[in-house]
């Protein structure tokens, strides 16, 4: 499926996910895009490496892009283009995506996909209207990211909201119980996901949580149960009331927040 | 024990916590303080407001005031003056305490006690050199506080920073688990403080993290053990290096950094 409209100079974002590897096209001027490849992860680096760079070429060979923003699922050093830490994909641990990508001459920039997944509702989705914001992104396993004070707040490695690696059960993190590889029924994945956004509103007090991925997209993450479970532990009554809504750009929000990545 | 020395118009800082209520004076050009007092928190709100309103008494009878700022042990609505919620002292649950001060006749600011002590250790204490902090509160309860980009963060709601509610095990929280009440030995106390300093990394990605409290200053909280478990649970290989660090002004830094709202 590559199908290029009349975009000039769009950007090109892809999300690498635990699960499939994502791309939409993306014009800046317009804020509009359209997908243009999905396919499944491959197990292994090798295949992984051949899937990338066959679905990038195809689109570069039809259009001229203004840059590639990539989503990258783990804990990145964003200014080397390298992906430290990948616990969905590991045979992507240090992986040089800086030095992959630079085949392509064309400008390339890097972010944790969650991050992306927040950018993008930040920016053009549910979070339009908020200046902070902590988003949840829920797919193969759990990330996020922070908006404060109008700004994608980093921390000092920028690695600030890594949520899915916050331990809730004894030894256990959120995303060894909430995420897909922890199998357990969407209804319990929804209470252990209550729990984290309770604790993220007691430690962040944002405006709103905005729930994200490819998780929440599909269904799998009930909204219901969550605020539900978000109601029983938060401590202040104040922040009771922060709303607790899914994301508006569904399937395709971390990579139009990783083409986005031009913008922030 | 009232020193009164030479101030001129000092400001009155009082930590109110779940077993002291602590006073300072506090000369803001010259950045000294000394304790005032440091009597039993009452365990029946008429006591307490009998003592506090004594000990208030005796420092207002022989100095002029700038100011007197209050850390309050819980949830607190900052521009009303309400201690919405204090988990540990539930006699003071909605006090009013605004209006018991404003028969003082003195300017009063209100806060969180723990974010109090995360004010004083970033302007005077452990914190000076740093723009982006992490304060974790340990005493009768467990509370904290953050400084992002050199300003204290306080979330939608004054409530960001809590903490001491993070579920970390089960339906545990991290104060039901590691504060004084918790009546753990100190060791298990420390391991159970360790993971939340993870969690707290993982979610902020602080520059530093500074333990302080009445726990800190009276070493229950063994910082070796703490260090030891966060390292365990932090995920970027970055931000493990995150030093993790005892508090400077020791067990009145609540009360200093109480006497210190109003030059933030």
């Amino acid at each position: 499926m590559v199908v290029i409209g009349n975009m000039e100079k769009p950007y090109l974002g892809i999300d690498i996910g635990g699960s499939k590897i994502k791309g939409v096209l993306f014009d800046s001027r317009k804020n509009r895009w359209f997908p243009v490849f999905n396919v499944k992860t491959p197990k292994n680096k090798k295949d992984f490496l051949i899937i990338l760079d066959r679905e990038i070429d195809k689109i570069i060979q039809k259009k001229k892009l203004a840059g590639i923003g990539v989503g990258l699922p783990g804990v990145v050093d964003l200014k080397k283009g390298i992906l430290i830490k990948a616990p969905n994909l590991p045979f992507l641990n240090n992986w040089q995506a800086g030095k992959f990508f630079s085949k392509f001459k064309v400008k390339t920039k890097f972010d944790n996909d969650s991050r992306c997944f927040v950018i993008s509702e930040f920016i053009l989705g549910a979070g339009r209207n908020y200046k902070n914001i902590a988003g949840i992104g829920v797919g193969t396993g759990i990330g996020g990211g922070i908006v404060i004070n109008n700004k994608i707040y980093y921390g000092k490695n920028y690695n600030a909201g890594e949520f899915g690696h916050m331990i809730i059960d004894g030894k256990k993190s959120l995303e060894q119980m909430g995420a897909k590889r922890a199998f357990l029924k969407y209804g319990d994945r929804s209470k252990i996901i209550g729990i984290g956004v309770a604790n993220i509103i007691n430690i962040l007090n944002p405006e709103v949580v905005i729930l994200g991925g490819g998780g929440a997209a599909e269904g799998e993450v009930k909204i219901g149960i969550v605020r539900k479970i978000a109601q029983k532990y938060i401590v202040s009554p104040l922040a009771k009331k922060t709303p607790v809504i899914k994301g508006k750009l569904g399937e395709n929000s971390q990579a139009v927040g990783s083409a986005m990545l031009f913008r922030i």
